[in-house]
């Protein structure tokens, strides 16, 4: 049935979005100092989304995005020690521990034994490799694919590219945006393993989900058994 | 005999180089108006050298280097004006026309008529993408590797997973530290395309070079000619 698993790794495999919503509640103390006009975390939001053309995903992007919103909302009285301190941020989140969620290591060694797993990620290339470095789950997939964007001509060209019938191919991760939405497009298999967290870019209208059927386990252990579920495919 | 072609991208099929060192001169120039101790080139690429395990190569990372450096040179007199204008100098860097070496767009078409070709590049994932789009000539390649680092390890994997023996393989580019040395380590062929100026970390040193065989030609235009001429591989 089921021939290539491809698994999120943000916050489907370790914890990630808690390490941004942490710097952005110190990005919003830091600026509470220079009493600025404004709601800090929406204009960051919305610098985010502007140079996301430019910067893409992932944290070197986001700390650019910090200082450029930093300099705007204090009229450049910013000073450079606090760039300084967002720089240093960027790399202790470039550099810091993985924190697997519970129980992720046993069930991709059980998911692996059974069916070939990929890893399938967007964000920094050199931050996301040297995460599933230190992960220590590196040996369990097949192999490793970083894309820029998560869209459904990605996903397409990533199932042709392994040679297996989209009806084949399943995706699992904890974004509706990123993991389900343009896979279920793909014509193949979703399934939304949902985080305590995520990034509003990540959120998607309700009824972008009325229409298209996937389907939803409340951790990744569940997957073996629900794969063993999938008829007609 | 060759049954897969890598060709380099920065300043192997389009310029590359002169955007960073324009903007290492405009740098220099910038930190000269606060008049600070030592040379600001130095202590950039020693900053650069020092974040790339954290930042990786590119344009985002070459900024944040910018920055942080500035701030130390300046001892934090850096204006956040300043600081801006560098951001939007990385904003320009990764929007630019790409500008074609000479005669590329010929030499790279006949060359995929005969050989599949792919692209090997490093540097920032998203932006190495942008630039094969805009260059208009993603059609000519049957793959696009973008990777984190050209290592012996790295090109390896690589021509393990295109499953051709390493005798099979070229590699060509401008760079001796990354299209030349590894490749030769990694027991394929290695073609040395020259190209008007190199980043200092790109360089090594001459007696590296002296036991090691590989090719050099003067323009990629060359390429198909040699290859026809390599035997015993």
């Amino acid at each position: 049935m089921i021939e290539l698993v491809g698994l999120d790794a943000d916050d489907t495999l370790w914890h990630n979005e808690p390490l941004f919503t942490s710097r952005r509640e110190q990005f919003c103390a830091m600026l509470a100092r220079y009493e600025p006009q404004g709601v800090p975390e929406d204009r960051l939001y919305a610098t985010e989304m502007r140079n996301l053309q430019h910067f893409g995903y992932g944290v070197k992007g986001f700390v650019l995005s910090m200082i450029e919103t930093a300099i705007d909302m204090t009229d450049g009285r910013l000073e450079a020690g606090d760039v300084r301190t967002i720089i240093e941020w960027g790399r202790e989140m470039l550099a810091g521990p993985i924190r697997l969620l519970d129980g992720v290591s046993e069930a991709v060694e059980g998911l692996a034994r059974d069916y070939p797993v990929i890893l399938v990620t967007k964000g920094d290339l050199l931050d996301q490799e040297t995460k599933l470095a230190r992960s220590g789950l590196g040996h369990l997939f097949k192999a490793i694919e970083i894309v820029s964007d998560k869209n459904t001509e990605v996903y397409r060209k990533l199932i042709a590219r392994y040679r297996v019938d989209p009806n084949r191919f399943v995706m699992v991760g904890n974004s509706l945006r990123s993991d389900v939405l343009p896979v279920v497009e793909a014509g193949a298999h979703a399934v939304h393993v949902p985080y305590e967290m995520s990034w509003a870019h990540e959120q998607v209208p309700a009824d972008a989900l009325t229409s298209i059927r996937y389907h939803e386990i409340s951790h990744i252990r569940d997957l073996p058994r629900l794969l063993q579920t999938l008829r007609g495919v």
